[in-house]
């Protein structure tokens, strides 16, 4: 891929700012909340109303709708050689319960936007073109994050998601509601039955960097290996007035202690390390804490760190249980692995954002995302746009115009590049 | 006082370990919980039932028995010299929820006991003899520790304990059950209306000095002083895997930093910190947390150390919120000034361990007690017996029979040697 040359083609195609813009706060008419933010569950009634506006607009502009057995949308726009498989542009658009109105629905109406431009410059390109919108992406309503892209990524057995639960009616299945709301299809959920030439996502960031940074775009080269723990220190509970400084195993000082090693661990390493949650017993100001449950989330860019900074940081934890004669126990209960993105994918991102003269840098994910599942299967990347103060999951959750629209640019510009790319390969 | 000498006078009077022993674990049939512990809140129908038994042993024994108007009951054996106020040994029969068989129970038995071994010797003091219960003095039903004593000594309002509400039945006014269990009695609950010329408590430690330094008792100087706080920290919340380490305003850090530096404030001052209760927002394992709330305890000797303690540790708290660009605020929920028990009462308790060759040290209570308020309006003085593991307010609490014993004699000597004090003040 070269950009300079290769851009002139694209130059008649543009994507719409103010249509983009105009397209996502439509879509949120359901699932709208009174503070700005979003609340559309996945499989729920809003979820419904705006699966079948995202069907109807994407067949007004020629695009062949399949619903695969998961509920995900392939919306597909016919290329000139619709033998090979589509370039996906895919995202989410169901919301966690005190969402806001960008974090996935942005990717998915950015894929409509590109669609949109491509239909009014009527260019054809040489592969097909597809929007997707994938289920369940939060895992708020069942809670499997990303379970739709990974049954159809062949990494989450199809019959272990349909019995997911609804967390506040565990009677209710995935399975049942996707029935109910007319979107359990035919076409098996599977990237054999269902391939994509590549998947490119674009997604607010979630982080403040760009922001910060003032960057117009990040090119994401992949998503951070994660690995989460609950974590226990036993000490004694005793009386605070009558238990002498030196004849305590206070279990909460203890957990101080470790909390501090967590953050001064990961920080040497280069990496990221938090305790959320923190429960202490027996939760009485005159009594020294005897037991403190905390949960510990690390993560590093490669996988080798992701192992290198568990052991410093476990070793330091021992070592602060065995000096304040506690004890201190741990075990794994969630672990995502580090990914890399294509470097093909990214390259085409990046050949159109400097065509657009946008101002990028390179960063990780360190949220996980469908294109994590995609990745394992079709080359990948993520595009990120800036997003206020880098909140989500929240109503305050925002992204300007300006900052969406430079994102869809430079989304289009990427996937035509990319498919000017699959069209030399294949000796057009 | 001169112990070697005047001595010789109480050798007719004896405690009996085995009969202490008895009535302790007699009077825990009304409350007693199948775990080896005690459930006897305050007013409850167990109370009720061990306050009648208690009346009925002490009226057997020849004494006139009070109840004032918080319940109190003052069991008076009659002296030489019925003009002047009795000489107290009180404590109290009420529990925890889940409290033991030793805290307050050992302390009114005591008392008992000194009655019967007065009463086996015929021995008649110069002052009449009260053993004493104060009602709620743990505070666990009707959430005001010590109030009845409290009230007694004036320092707080009848009408602000009669409107005491039961905390798991806010309808239940404490001043109900008093009448419901027909222990509000006429006599006005003042030191004015029914004075006493000393008062003693046998108590349990609570804490771990004396089983670990193998003393037979603790000659209580004085109740520390102690001041709860209230503390908050703000944040900011923030995605775990999005926020870099040096863009974070971790409000858990933060406080596990401020946790650390009240701990080591108090080493260094040679007083007591500590953190009991922690609760963070929002608790989720991938959210940086932006708030938490802690309690703190801080203690001291002498009131001045308190003050020192309080200002060193909140300028480390400010300091470390500073550093960390967190909010930092903290408001004071309860003070108790330290209290310094009375020399002549110590010392006749000192004399009374010397002459029964008991091994002991003087200490500070660090819990309150019903001696507290007592302090302020008649000499006072306490006796600690230790406690296995210095565990109290569970179930486990335990002090052994001959650890018990000890502390009885030595209790029975010491008021005998300030009964012998107060003759010879009066000339006889």
């Amino acid at each position: 891929m070269d950009g300079t040359v290769q851009a002139q083609t694209y130059l008649q195609a543009q994507t719409n700012g103010q249509r983009y813009w105009d397209s996502i706060h439509e879509s949120c008419q359901w699932g709208a909340t009174d503070d700005g933010g979003m609340n559309r569950l996945t499989l729920n009634d809003d979820d419904k109303q705006v699966r079948l506006w995202f069907i109807a607009e994407a067949e007004a502009l020629g695009c062949k709708v399949t619903v695969d057995s998961m509920g995900n949308i392939f919306a597909v726009r016919p290329g000139k050689n619709n033998d090979i498989p589509p370039i996906g542009m895919g995202s989410h658009l169901d919301t966690q319960p005190r969402g806001g109105r960008y974090d996935g629905i942005a990717g998915v109406i950015a894929g409509l936007e590109v669609i949109r431009a491509l239909h009014e410059a009527d260019h054809t390109t040489y592969a097909p073109i597809a929007v997707i919108d994938w289920t369940n992406e939060e895992g708020a309503r069942f809670p499997k994050a990303m379970v739709s892209s990974g049954v159809w990524a062949g990494k989450i057995p199809q019959e272990h998601a349909y019995d997911l639960r609804d967390v506040n009616e565990p009677d209710t299945k995935f399975v049942t509601e996707l029935e109910r709301i007319g979107f359990k299809g035919t076409t098996p959920a599977s990237y054999k039955d269902l391939p994509l030439s590549a998947h490119f996502e674009l997604h607010i960031e979630q982080g403040p960097i760009l922001e910060a940074e003032e960057k117009d775009v990040g090119i994401v080269t992949g998503i951070q290996g994660m690995r989460w723990y609950d974590a226990e220190v036993i000490g004694r509970e005793a009386h605070t007035g009558t238990t002498p400084m030196n004849r305590r195993c206070d279990a909460l000082v203890a957990a101080a202690a470790m909390i501090q090693a967590i953050e001064e661990t990961a920080v040497s390493l280069g990496g990221l390390g938090t305790v959320g949650i923190i429960n202490s017993l027996p939760q009485s100001t005159n009594t020294i804490p005897g037991e403190v449950n905390f949960s510990i989330d690390l993560r590093h860019t490669d996988e080798s760190k992701v192992d290198e900074l568990e052991k410093a940081v476990f070793d330091k934890l021992e070592e602060i249980a065995k000096k304040r004669d506690v004890t201190f126990t741990h075990s794994m209960k969630w672990t995502s692995p580090a990914l890399h993105f294509d470097p093909e994918c990214q390259k085409a991102l990046e050949l159109s954002a400097k065509h657009e003269k946008m101002s990028y840098r390179r960063l990780q994910s360190g949220a996980g995302h469908d294109s994590g599942y995609t990745s394992y299967v079709c080359p990948t990347a993520m595009l990120f746009i800036p997003c206020r103060d880098g909140i989500s999951h929240n109503p305050a959750e925002y992204s300007t115009q300006e900052q969406c629209s430079k994102g869809a640019s430079v989304l289009l510009g990427g996937i035509l590049r990319y498919d000017d790319m699959l069209a030399e390969k294949n000796g057009k």
